[in-house]
Order: C-alpha cells, then structure tokens, then sequence
C-alpha cells in the first residue's frame, strides 16, 4: 500500500484555487511529506511551494544533495535572498503562519511584490481525514508502543523515572521506531504535574506510575497514556475509576458530525459532576505529527487522541489516553489492543 | 559547579541597557535556561521577559503545573491573548527573530503599544564564550559520544545505516544520554550526500562508513564526526588523507582574535589547491544547541567544530568532525581522545 500523492495534490489544489491565492509556501516538513513523500533529517529545512497549478516544487540546502533522487522538482537554495528570487511573480501568495519563520517572512514581505496571506488551514484541511495507508501506518505505531509498554511495564519498580524513559526509547530504538516526543513518565505524586519532565523520582509498586508515551514509525505517529500499579489506594482507586469512566463515555460519544465543543461541553458536564476541575484539552489529532487538528466538526476517518486527566497536587494523578477513528456510527478505539487495568 | 545564573542576567542586562530596550522577549528553550535554568519537556513553549531592570520573568502554560517548583518568578498563560496582556506598559521591546512564532508576532505587533524590534543577537551574545561549567558539560557530552562510537564500531559490518543509527541512540539512553540530532550513517558511496538520511544500505568492510553524531547530557551537546573502514582503496585514501591535513590546518589556524572569514578563505585555498570544491560550512557554535553562533572574530573560550569535508558522487565522502575550545594562543581540541584512524 502506498499513499496516493496525486490524488492529495488534486485536493490542495482545489482549495488553493478556491481561496484565490496563486501559490502556497510552507516549510512544515509533516506537509511536505503529506504532499510530495519528500522526509529529509529531522532539522533539515525544505520548503514547498504549492501553485494554483497543482505541482508542488521543493526548495532544499545544497547539503540535501541526494534530494534529486527522492522527488523530480528540486531546487537547490544556497540563502534566504536566493530563495526568494525564486518566488516572484504571483500576484496573491499564501504562507503558513505556523512554521514560517519571522526572519523569512519578514524579507518575503520587503522583497516580493505579491499579497502575503497566511494560509496554513489549507494545507491542513486535507490532512485531518486520514486514508487507508495512513490508518495502517498509525496502527502499526500503537501496536509497536503496546509492545514496548508491555515490555517496560516488567522494569517499572526500582528504576527512576529518567531510566524508564530512557529505557522506552531503547525499546522504540530495537523495533526500528524512535520516540513521537519525550515520553512522560511520572511516579506516584508526580503525576499530579501534567508535563512533567523525568527526573530521579523512583517508581515504587506502591505508588503508580503514569506513562504518556508514542514513536513514529514510517513518519506515522503513536501518544498513548497508561497507568501502571500493583494496587491502589481508595483515594486513588475512586479516581483512577471516575477517569476512567469520563474516557468511556468521551470515546462512546466522539462520532463523525459532532463538533469537538459538544466534546468539551460534556467533558466539563462530567468533571463537574464528580468536582474535578479541566486541566488540559480532551484530545487531539494525531497522524504525520503527534498534535495536529482534528478538525471543529469532527469527520469520518479523523484519528484523534481522547485523553482525559485528573491531577490532585500532593497525591498524584491519572490520566488515560487512547487513539480513536472517527466513524459514522461507532467510532473505532484503535488502541484497544493496550490493556487497561 | 553550577552555572552562576546571576552573572549570566548581569551580562544580559547590561546589553539590553545599552541596546535603549526596555525589555526583551524569547521562546528559545535554551535563551531560557542558560538565563534562568528553568528545562521543561523538549516540545514545551516556554517565554522568558527580560526587563531592563534585570530579572527574568517566566511564562509557561498551565500544563507546566510542577513549574512554580522549578523557578520563582512564574507566570501561567491560558493562551495568546492572555499572554500578550501580560507584556503591556513597555516602550521598546525587543523580540527573538529567530524563534519567535508568525502568528504570535502577529497579534503582538495588533495589540501591543511598544515599539517591537529584532533582538536575538542580544541574547545570543553572552551565550558565545563559555563558562567553566559549560565546558565542563560539553567535555561530558563528548566523552559520552566518544564511548559510544568506540562501541558501535564493533557492530557495524553487515548492519543497515539505519540499524547503527539506532544502535547509537540505544548506546546514548544506556548512558542517560540522548542525540543531539538525527545521527548521519552513510555507507559507502552514500557518504557523497553532505545529509544524508540513514536507509537501507548496508555496512560492508571494503566500503567506509561515515558517522556523523552527537548527544545532549544535561542539556549541553557533542558533534562529532568519524570514518570508519577496515581498508581504503588509493582514490579514497589520497581523499581521506587530503581532508585531515585540511582538518589539521584549520584547527591550528582557529585561535582567539582570527576571524570566521579568515578561516573561511583559508578553507577556500586550501581545498582550491585540491581542486575540490567547498560545499559546507567549515565548523559552527556548539553548547547548548548544536548548532550556535560562534561570532565573527572568535572569542577565548568559545566552543566550536571544525568539520571540512569532501563529496565525489559516485565515490562517497570524507568528513572529519572535531570539537574546539579557542584559547589566546593554541586551541584546544575537546575531542582528541576520540582517535581518527
């Protein structure tokens, strides 16, 4: 299976056309990728500009000197001002206001006689409904991280949150997928800090331990949170349950043509009926980057994160998150294969 | 040893004073914690105000909620307009045009009455020339990267440029470590291409293997680059030959006082009396980025590569990486004890 580059192409091209731009540019390499199949290093910077045409060409540094062979329109741009010699002659030109870069913009605008607009919500349109090759790539990410989170829950007790995380990596590094961002790993009052960083805290079987954890593989990206404990205590019990239960019934009601605010609307309804307070968003779209939108209403083969938490400072904090596929009815839970205990 | 950060806002202060700003403003993760200490996850947005009157202020989002442990002056943001309410009252501000967001520049520039100005060189300056603590760290990072290629040596044959690539992050996370950047493996004829991207192919003996790699320990980085082959044929042994005496000449050029043009047009004659072309830069800032501004005329105690190479399509590519601290009179290389065969 391999994605159909030409039949993304057709689908930004209409939106290019219909906004009344005459070129697109972005140099955000999940777009990139999107429409072209074009993946440099991680800190390469490639730029696209997509014309009302309907080709994409790519500009790259001379030190992409292999580019040629990967995708057939390359440029190569030696500086800012080299690159935008090549970028006159339009009229209206849209730009991604996400991922250009002040410095760029700034000498676009001085320089280019074109309208500048920002346009980053037409290149991410396409992307948010997700085709048959992307869902197997995702799949496969959660089924490499449920592999790896099997294999690190049996190391949890003794080690310190820092050598979990490290240890998760090596085990994404052996089955040939790195990390989607740095993995959290939080033992016991820890938890109740949402993005907290690993430190020298020790997992202990009395306390449990939070994992919010992803990798890519084939550039496809996995985020999955789970808990890890041997018991728990009552406080911790009623907690863990009424997470838990909120998640259910997020993931029961997420279906093509709800909008993500009736999402939020009950996500509080459920909160407030048990005196927890929203800390952080219910979820997110997930695919080429490991937060990408997911859209307002949401729309059939939308992969989205549901990812309700609840933090208590000086007791700790559980959250629990899984990776949906949006469907007309029943919407699919595409992590169910990772145990929740 | 730790970092004295008072004398760090000293410096930064006495810039922005003598700049006629009355505050400066970044997201630079490392502009953040050289200034204040303050890490967070690597994805984390964190902006750091610096009033004229000397003491950084801190804004994080409220995912962050362990930050208020972590540095005194904290302040939660919900979103852009929150925190754009919190910058008013200043006449001239100046922003980092490097890493500062489009859209968030954007909204400032709507909302705020100040007169916004580029200011990234003002908070890059202090960082050029390093203290005894950073040296000390790069020293750490590089005797990690060191330990770890002597190790990977041993496993590449028959492996896929991909394989070792993993190996060396497996190799970082075993010692607490991690890559600075997506590691550079190229076997054989692929060491033609400057970034190349570790694939498929394999590791063969008669064929020498670039490596180009570096981690982060405790937030500073190493970047090294080595060759390693069991023979070389007489092509790619007059090209390897031919690139360490550049390599030599150079470092013995880089001292305090010289500067990068200097080194610049040295590189250019040198590789001219080859007959090769020059198609990088010669070498970069390293500390706590991996890539830094090492100034124009090179300052005691800043760390730099020196990295020459050469590229022959069809043949592959020679490129020596090494790691130097500037001294008054001879440079020394942080990376000695990583041998060059």
């Amino acid at each position: 299976m391999k994605p159909d580059f030409a039949a993304r192409q057709r689908r930004l091209k209409a939106l290019v056309q219909k906004s009344g731009l005459n070129a697109v540019i972005t140099s955000d390499p999940h777009d990139v990728f999107y429409y072209t199949g074009y993946a440099g290093l991680k800190d390469d910077r490639i730029f696209m500009l997509f014309q009302d045409s309907g080709r994409p060409k790519l500009f790259v540094s001379p030190l992409e000197n292999d580019a040629a062979s990967k995708y057939p329109d390359i440029t190569y741009i030696r500086d800012k001002d080299d690159f935008i010699r090549q970028l006159g002659g339009f009229k209206r030109m849209g730009y991604d206001e996400r991922t250009l870069s002040l410095l760029l913009f700034r000498a676009m605008k001085k320089k280019l006689k074109a309208r500048l607009e920002p346009a980053g919500k037409i290149m991410e349109i396409p992307r948010i409904q997700k085709d048959e090759f992307e869902i197997a790539q995702i799949k496969e990410a959660i089924r490499l991280t449920g592999d790896v989170l099997q294999n690190v829950g049996g190391f949890l007790w003794g080690n310190s949150e820092k050598q979990i995380a490290d240890a998760i990596e090596i085990e994404y590094r052996k089955r040939g997928a790195s990390e989607s961002f740095e993995s959290i790993v939080c033992a016991g009052k820890q938890a109740a800090f949402v993005h907290h960083k690993p430190g020298e805290t020790l997992a202990k079987a009395k306390a449990p331990v939070l994992i919010d954890t992803g990798c890519i593989v084939d550039c496809y990206c996995s985020d999955i949170t789970r808990m890890f404990f041997t018991r728990l205590g009552p406080v911790q019990k009623k907690i863990y349950e009424d997470v838990k239960q909120i998640h259910d019934e997020l993931i029961y009601a997420a279906r093509a043509g709800v909008t993500y605010s009736e999402l939020e609307d009950l996500q509080k309804k459920l909160y407030a009926k048990k005196s927890y307070t929203v800390l952080h968003g219910l979820g997110h779209g997930l695919g080429l980057s490991v937060h990408e939108p997911q859209g307002e209403t949401l729309a059939e083969n939308t992969v989205m994160t549901i990812e309700p938490g609840v933090y208590i400072k000086g007791i700790g904090g559980v959250r629990l998150e899984d990776v949906i596929l949006i469907k007309k009815k029943r919407t699919e839970v595409l992590s169910k294969d990772i145990p929740i205990f």
